[in-house]
């Protein structure tokens, strides 16, 4: 078994786990910081190793066309090319396909897509995805779903959901003819999504068929693409009780930290969002408001953290740190003034230094979380 | 003394020596990294330590204006604002004065200027300049000089120069007021700056009034402003032997590393220029071509490294390091295909790991020639 089930909260559906990977271990509840192409925008692979991130979020989509999973292949796979040497999810790359390319086009065969870069027409199939994943070394790979928008009627949803499944059969089989063939300690792992926006029906169909077609982990998906938390969780609410205890169940997409803390009470083991990251570079900032080891877990939590936005002018002479309880390197080193500075002054530290922190602040989160179930 | 010169060089007129300063000992030659707004761009101040950086030059203009003088010296100076406890050297202001700010007008009472910034209206004086060094907590001060453009008519760079004069003998006079009253090794040290182009009785005649004067150590201006290597080695040559042998001397804004290796051979211990990072920051990579520990200092040495263009299309699925005898972080942990492609995509982390190669590389140099004397 890759995932280990070690405890359940008593008063929620909160879970502790652990999931195997070709390299190495990761505790549940977990956040994947996001290496879109290849890095953690701004920091280096030493320092995110450093700060115990323990897993990171490669997007196909990205690396696809530029530098090309073929290139990553000669290099002995994404790990080797960026230097970590943990694991590694990859998505399917079906989410940029609908955000970000051009235009794009879907059939059952799958998404035909022009680059963002150059406009180059490119064809996403549920095999093609898999083989690139496969070409990049995941560690864990998700299958191509199509991203219905939100919102959207529920005929529509439901032939998307029809579709993501037959999708996901492919993605299946491609992928165990080439990952059977591995030692056991070599395979990645192949995680399904269950898909029907806000309908309960619908996510239950989607979870049921994906569940016969088997897979290492279920994945949420269709929550992200503007929706607010209240249609977020009532998705999660229909699907995690139909999901088995024994796989991990992954939130694509979220989120804030109380929408994560939310989604932990609702038996969520891992979650993935650009907030940190892109919050930083705009220099939106983190800060829990108790020094409490323990986080509520509760669908509702109490808010226990508060933002700051650092450029703000009332930070100008500001001598301490983001937050006086934070272990990270901006906070041992660097006082709210500096980084303003920084900011106003446009210094690319700034956006480090900034990012470092809010990493931080979401590994301490989950480990808080953890510590809490 | 603040100055010792340990050994001179029998083949050339290149010297070792060390320069004392309120946050320790210099070894010179040396090379001073650009820390223009109080970072040196991309990096922080704790790997800069880490790579062995001896000394960061702050630019007194950029740091008037933003986040002011004023407010740094309310965090106890730029060494505890950035968080960097060795030397610092500032400028005097004047350069960026004049090649930076929208306007400016120059009187006998100092340069009137245009932020860059805003457009708010400022008065650099001689005794201004001083005290934004002092707020700045500064260890080598500079004298604010009239930067002459290049080319310009004698006539002018004579008449400019005697107004430099008369304003080294006014910073003089304001920074020993305060300066004075220091314990000893609180002090900073103050800087003349020899002006008069490529004309020698001009660089005659201003070292002359500059030494009646009397600095800590002399720098040599005007060289950088356009000038080509042959113009500058021109005015070097003509400076250098004028300058006192017990006090170190300093190239404002040298230059290429063949450039910086032909100084030192003229008798020149200090030097800062934005090569490194500007250029890293574009992909411009330096590599010694030999592995030797040795430069033959010269005034004109053969060339003894090569540029990198990483952004060229040829590394892309280039597996080696920059350079696989350099020991800087960026070539212990990354490919040259891997920096490429974080060009190529424009992840900030590009400019960060060829900035930390290409000031490992100037410091390197200095090594190798301190090691060559």
């Amino acid at each position: 078994m890759s995932f280990n089930l070690i405890k359940e909260d008593k008063k929620s559906d909160a879970r502790l786990g652990k999931i195997k990977t070709k390299h190495g271990m990761i505790k549940t509840p977990c956040f994947m910081t996001i290496a879109t192409c290849g890095s953690v925008k701004s920091l280096d692979s030493i320092e995110l190793k450093k700060m115990k991130a323990q897993i990171v979020l490669g997007n196909t989509y990205h690396l696809y066309l530029r530098p090309t999973d073929k290139l990553i292949k000669k290099f002995g796979g994404l790990h080797k090319f960026m230097n970590w040497n943990g694991p590694i999810l990859t998505d399917s790359g079906g989410y940029q396909v609908f955000s970000l390319a051009k235009t794009r086009k879907i059939t059952e065969e799958g998404a035909e897509f022009k680059s963002h870069i150059n406009g180059s027409i490119h064809m996403l199939t549920p095999e093609k995805s898999i083989e690139i994943q496969q070409n990049l070394g995941s560690d864990i790979v998700m299958v191509l779903d199509e991203c219905a928008p939100y919102p959207a009627e529920k005929k529509y949803i439901d032939e998307s959901l029809e579709l993501t499944t037959r999708w996901a059969q492919r993605c299946k089989k491609y992928f165990d003819k080439k990952n059977l063939k591995l030692k056991k300690n070599e395979r990645a792992l192949l995680f399904g999504i269950v898909q029907g926006g806000t309908y309960k029906d619908l996510r239950e169909k989607s979870a049921k068929q994906l569940l016969e077609i088997d897979f290492d982990g279920f994945a949420i998906g269709g929550v992200s693409v503007g929706e607010p938390s209240k249609k977020m969780f009532q998705a999660v609410d229909c699907t995690a009780p139909l999901l088995p205890k024994d796989k991990p169940r992954y939130l694509m997409g979220v989120g804030k930290p109380e929408e994560v803390v939310g989604a932990v009470a609702r038996g969520i083991d891992m979650f993935d969002c650009v907030i940190p990251t892109r919050n930083a570079r705009h220099g939106t900032i983190y800060k829990f408001t108790t020094q409490s080891d323990i986080i509520n877990i509760s669908k509702n939590p109490k808010m226990f953290y508060k933002i700051v936005h650092i450029k703000n002018e009332k930070f100008k002479s500001d001598k301490k740190p983001i937050d006086h309880n934070c272990s990270c390197f901006t906070c041992q080193n660097y006082s709210r003034a500096y980084l303003r500075h920084l900011f106003a002054s446009k210094e690319l530290l700034a956006m480090r230094l900034a990012s470092i922190h809010n990493i931080h602040f979401y590994l301490e989160l989950m480990r808080k979380i953890r510590n809490s179930v």
